[in-house]
């Protein structure tokens, strides 16, 4: 697998363009087609409030019917935008359709930004009129972006001929079960029936287990389009499974590492758990605590919020029978255990805290399951963008 | 009832002091006790991580002891510290016991601060033993302040005859259910069995509608102490009841008001919902999402956060029925209704939430059911404090 270069599946064609929706001459549309009809898989976010392209992919994704593009813009979430907003995700659709002479039904709209505000129509659709292809995938990352610092994309080309490249978006608003994420990975491979069930348990590895916030959103998609150009088919016990894992892993990554405000990724890892049920409760709560998430932030081994975390996220928790590190490569500082402080060098955990990356595990002590997750810390900054997101 | 002014209720004595637990030589200490035995009532955390005064306490409270005497220290919590820590805890109850010749069975002991540190308990007996009676119930809501700015104090003297003054702290680690809050009120009344089983319906009513940032604490304790000197007894429903939920609602308001880095007091209040549960669920979830509490701290009118955060919180919830407003005193502004932004004034809302206090009020429009919460913006200095609490 070789990394890091951005690779084109076959006879897919991307377009990102300024429509309008952001300030300045930065874009904000962009589409993905591909030149015959898709497999394609997608996961939406799970909050009761829905936007409006949330509720018109899930049709089309549900009728089961071949998909050739997907259209996305930034600058706007075109929720809470009642029937209207319908309506102009439908044009949204038929719009974009006609770059590739295609119906309606076989494009997917995904848009992000400022809840509730009407989408500008206009615009978007004079936008897309104009779109000119091809362009690179850089620009649709860049195009998607919304509080975003960087843009997210990652890339594998296998030995067994395919490709697989994927965007992202994202930033705050995070939270496990998507949240004001998007994501749009195209693949020039064709899936065997058994790997395309199993893309959901991938991105439940994946997509599923950061938070920034605890905040989910009305937006969140992931999609994955596969229009088997390349001629390789892959089954679900092929390579296939482990680079797809990798483009979801760096592009869910990306999103944490550019969490708003973030300045580390933490992985919070519990185990020891009576069930998994229980080991994610645990993990939730420590990585959506403030207090836990400040002092990430101050690199204070403060662990002492991370026990209280534990112990009010409503599973089964014993301190006594518990026993927390801090984790970095091969460095292990034991933190508490039997109840109370472990004997560590205060030093050398702020040391390994004030790092970029590191790990938080618990042990439970208590049973066999596990479940780990990724977030980050709290910071100023976070306040900053978002106490002043829409002025 | 009279306010503002701080009453003694009778045969009440207390005392504060400086020990070295805080910096400085701010008091770090405090005794309240009664000449005579006390009935007590107790709320204590539900967190599974309770500090050790907690666990003493409630085996005090559950022999069903008569109470003579409050014992507080802040800047160390005795939470994590292991069987040192009740050891600790008993003689902290047995100094105080010989201040008033008592026994230590008849002390409660209440600590607060930083988790997981032993007790430094030699200057804490010593400055027990020094403790020199009366000082002022100002001076105890000082003493036990940790990051609090103000001291939390309420008073009232009522008409028939009773005196009822409480205390409390609390600034971070709030959420409902107690949270690093103490609190101690005192009555000179005498409580009917009816009105002393009242109380937890009261504080459920006001200690337990606060939020500041959704993490609870190892710590929390209420306790009510009722020694009857003024010969006065109270039915379940005499004025008492009114007197003693205003108590409650001064102390619990006042430590919203001065949660950390709190600017702003809002009244999150959810009606028309399908059960009591539901309405509770979604209040939590505004109550402690992020991205409501930044834009608080904004002063924007980003209902779209709100919606989105109902829509998460695992309750009833249809946006297309659901209206949301903003109100101050007669000030009522709609924001949303029908599925998508009501029309109104963008700087009269903005205007609105630029104040100190006012409420969110949302109507889910699905059945009689409703919750209040009272909760705070999430502002750049509680990441100050909490980033940097330890140092």
């Amino acid at each position: 697998m070789k990394k890091n270069l951005i690779y084109s599946p076959k006879d897919f064609q991307v377009t990102a363009l300024h429509c309008g929706l952001k300030t300045e001459n930065q874009n904000d549309l962009a589409v993905v087609y591909s030149e015959s009809p898709c497999q394609v898989a997608a996961a939406f976010t799970t909050n009761k409030v829905k936007a409006a392209p949330v509720l018109y992919d899930q049709q089309i994704v549900q009728a089961g019917k071949a998909v050739r593009a997907v259209v996305v813009n930034a600058g706007n979430a075109n929720a809470c935008t009642g029937s209207e907003g319908m309506v102009h995700t439908r044009k949204m659709a038929v719009a974009t359709s006609q770059l590739f002479a295609g119906n309606a039904d076989e494009v997917l709209v995904l848009s992000t930004g400022v809840i509730g505000l009407p989408l500008p129509i206009d615009i978007i659709l004079a936008g897309i009129k104009e779109a000119q292809f091809p362009q690179t995938w850089l620009d649709v990352a860049q195009a998607i972006m919304t509080t975003d610092t960087l843009p997210k994309i990652a890339s594998i080309q296998s030995p067994a001929g395919y490709i697989i490249t994927g965007v992202a978006k994202g930033a705050g608003m995070i939270s496990p079960n998507m949240a004001t994420m998007l994501s749009v990975i195209c693949t020039d491979a064709t899936l065997t029936t058994e790997m395309l069930a199993k893309v959901p348990e991938i991105w439940n590895q994946t997509f599923n287990r950061i938070v920034v916030d605890g905040d989910m959103s009305t937006n969140d998609t992931v999609l994955l389009l596969a229009n088997g150009a390349s001629g390789v088919e892959v089954e679900s016990d092929s390579d296939f499974c482990d680079a797809f894992s990798q483009i979801c892993t760096q592009l869910a990554k990306a999103i944490v590492q550019d969490g708003e405000g973030a300045t580390k990724l933490v992985t919070v890892n519990v185990n020891g758990a009576n069930s998994q049920d229980d080991a994610e409760k645990i993990a939730r709560a420590i990585a959506t605590s403030p207090l836990c998430k400040t002092a990430f932030y101050g690199a204070d081994p403060n662990w002492g919020r991370i026990i209280c975390a534990a112990g009010y996220a409503n599973a089964d928790f014993s301190p006594g029978a518990a026993s927390l590190y801090l984790k970095k490569n091969d460095q292990v500082i034991k933190l508490f255990e039997n109840g109370q402080s472990a004997s560590y060098n205060e030093e050398e955990a702020i040391a390994l805290m004030q790092t970029e990356s590191w790990e938080i595990s618990l042990d439970l002590g208590l049973g066999i399951n596990s479940y780990w997750l990724w977030t980050c810390d709290l910071s100023h900054e976070y306040i900053t963008i978002n106490g002043h997101y829409r002025t």
